[in-house]
């Protein structure tokens, strides 16, 4: 048994691939979001602007956001010290979950150290509870849905992306006293479309469904009060779980789910995920509550970012760049393989100073690489026309095709 | 199918056998560590004594943390703003991680959100890349260890716990050209007792095993340079992953593993707990990284801890309560029964301003419910004497037998 040549031919197979990753070491400055300083080896020291950030609305470096966590910091020290049954339940940590509660509609919420552990440990349990359950489970589902489905044992139905035809001849198929749970996002990441939910809480009213929504590329950004999707469409009331992350338009860290008493209960009580580990620092908890708060309030925020995600579009349409039929503030620019996207990204930021990583598989399918832009409220008109002309003359110095301007 | 009823009763099972979990409401005191401020509820808005956090070494509250996190918050923000690949690696991750793969005389350390998610991130995913690859697994081991073996899928073998003589028997009895992994811990955070790491490394050198060993319990604490059991005992050389958290002894929130560089390059390129999660907030590595250096630099908070866990032992011994023999830090009390386990609790609470959480079911096996007190540098010899006082009075009123005093 030679371990060395395992691990070896797992990493040559990467670079094979061409989807090697290498991180970009950067350090964002705050107060002057997208900017930020990239380290030796990418592009120099020299400055650079970020365009793929998932701090969407730069609430990261949002003055009430970074007041909350100093203030807590002096208040309470850094860590929370334990599990949230063992010394790690703090006060910050009750009003958070009361505030997202509110922000959804429902009875009561749940934090989880990230989006990814909230969507693994609440899955995962979830289905262990209810006897027999199938997860039906939209196919472009994030990876950490993915991962809770797997890990529950359950039976998995796997459904055409937003197909909601294809969910209904499955659900139908299925014996109607089993246990249902319906999984599916509100906004897809990678390509920026949106779920039909309505039509998907019909389907699981008539089936008797129970169903399970991650909204982490929507909470903050959609909705009078940025509860997302489920916000603006008015459809939180017909959802049973709503699945968030804190660190993403919230600027900070963390994950969640909002649903009623009883499921938040089961869940705090049976979830291993949640049980044993230690809970969020306060400082993050407390940043957080300052940062929902805050964008319950404001939608001026919100409308930035759809403004600039507006614009980017069009800019790139109107250059003939591949952009992709997003119908949300995510603008991505299909590329469709992973050498060339790697390479369009490599001289963006060693001769333009433009940060955009490039999405490789596994996190998009093969033969679909893109880049993947995030134009925020912080980003202007000036840059985005800079963008769109470097991205016009990488086009052509690598021979890739130009479409006919929209 | 009534989902309520089969929620209400998953919530049932835990009320009927006593283990039903409130979190009790608390804010610790910065520069006050162990006293913290109880909120409604519990004792009334009453200061408390915190006798469980594992914040061992009160380093959440140093003021070299505080201050590193702070300068991180006004340097660059609250959240990472993305993934480690996608925007969100900052120069303190890379920092932190040289700095962890220092600590533990290794080639490479790699950052993960929790030490919950690097035991399941990194054992799901070496045994999946190993073909046919077994897991050895202390019977104690961690239920985030467990969640990772089971997620891999792999074939597991759990041997008695420290028990070297049953682990040779499986793996003297397994296919020796499979690929093996032995996984425990250093220190058992619910006994305090100590793996015998020597004789573990002589066996995987015997049955060319690849070995795993869960520190969180030991990083900070033990060894010249606080690289845990593996630095005091220098054993770090012969282990093949060292695993450690940020959020106990070094006071902030997060997990990691230290390894040769091979091993954290596979990590880092297939785990999706590792690749699909946003990456720790920067100014929580911030504070690591300064509490990290600090820790192997001084030994004060070590001995403190040492001196206060061996006075807090003698005290209760001599007292008659029934102290579990414990080699470590941790003091655990036998209760045995989970509803006297939380009677004594809530009278602590109530009536002394003492917090320590009864530890149940499923942390520990049915039967063997405890109160596990975790003394530190800053609990004082007068805090000890009060509290062995205050439980000897709670033994005599509940009709409990306390020993001979040792």
């Amino acid at each position: 048994m030679n371990y060395d040549k395992i691990f070896d031919q797992a990493i040559e197979r990467l670079h094979a691939e061409g989807r090697y990753r290498v991180f970009i070491d950067i350090l964002r400055n705050k107060g002057a979001f997208p900017n930020a300083r990239c380290f030796a080896g990418h592009n120099g020291p020299k400055p650079i602007t970020v365009w793929c950030s998932n701090d969407y609305l730069a609430m990261g470096q949002h003055p009430k956001v970074i007041a909350a966590m100093e203030e807590a910091l002096h208040n309470v020290g850094a860590g929370s010290g334990g599990t949230r049954n063992i010394g790690g339940n703090t006060h910050y940590h009750i009003e958070l979950e009361r505030e997202l509660a509110d922000l959804h509609g429902k009875d009561g919420a749940l934090l989880f150290t990230s989006g990814y552990v909230s969507n693994d440990a609440t899955l995962s349990t979830l289905a262990k509870i209810l006897p027999g359950c199938i997860i039906f489970s939209d196919e472009l589902n994030h990876a950490s849905m993915i991962a809770g489905i797997r890990n529950s044992g359950c039976d998995k139905q796997v459904w055409r992306h937003n197909d909601v035809a294809h969910l209904e001849e499955l659900l139908a198929a299925a014996d109607p006293s089993v246990p249902k749970l319906i999984a599916f996002e509100s906004v897809y990441s990678m390509d920026g479309d949106v779920a039909p939910i309505h039509e998907i809480c019909d389907l699981a009213d008539k089936y008797n469904a129970l169903t399970y929504i991650d909204e982490v590329h929507a909470v903050g950004m959609y909705g009078p009060r940025g509860g997302g999707i489920t916000d603006r469409d008015e459809a939180a009331h017909r959802i049973t779980i709503i699945e968030g992350t804190l660190g993403k338009a919230f600027g900070v860290m963390g994950g969640y789910i909002a649903a009623d008493n009883k499921i938040i209960d089961v869940i705090r009580s049976y979830a291993p995920g949640f049980i044993f580990t230690t809970s969020l620092s306060p400082v993050l908890v407390a940043g957080v509550l300052a940062s929902v708060k805050h964008l319950k309030a404001s939608s001026a925020e919100r409308d930035g970012q759809q403004a600039a995600a507006a614009t980017l579009k069009a800019l790139f349409a109107d250059a003939g760049l591949p952009v992709m039929p997003s119908t949300t503030h995510i603008v991505p620019l299909m590329v469709g393989d992973p050498v060339k996207a790697k390479k369009i990204s490599d001289i963006l930021l060693a001769e333009y100073g433009v940060y955009v990583q490039p999405i490789n598989f596994p996190t998009v399918p093969r033969g679909t690489e893109r880049l993947r832009f995030t134009p925020g409220p912080s980003h202007s008109e000036e840059m985005m026309r800079e963008l769109t002309a470097a991205l016009v003359e990488i086009w052509e110095r690598l021979d890739m095709e130009l479409l006919e301007a929209a």
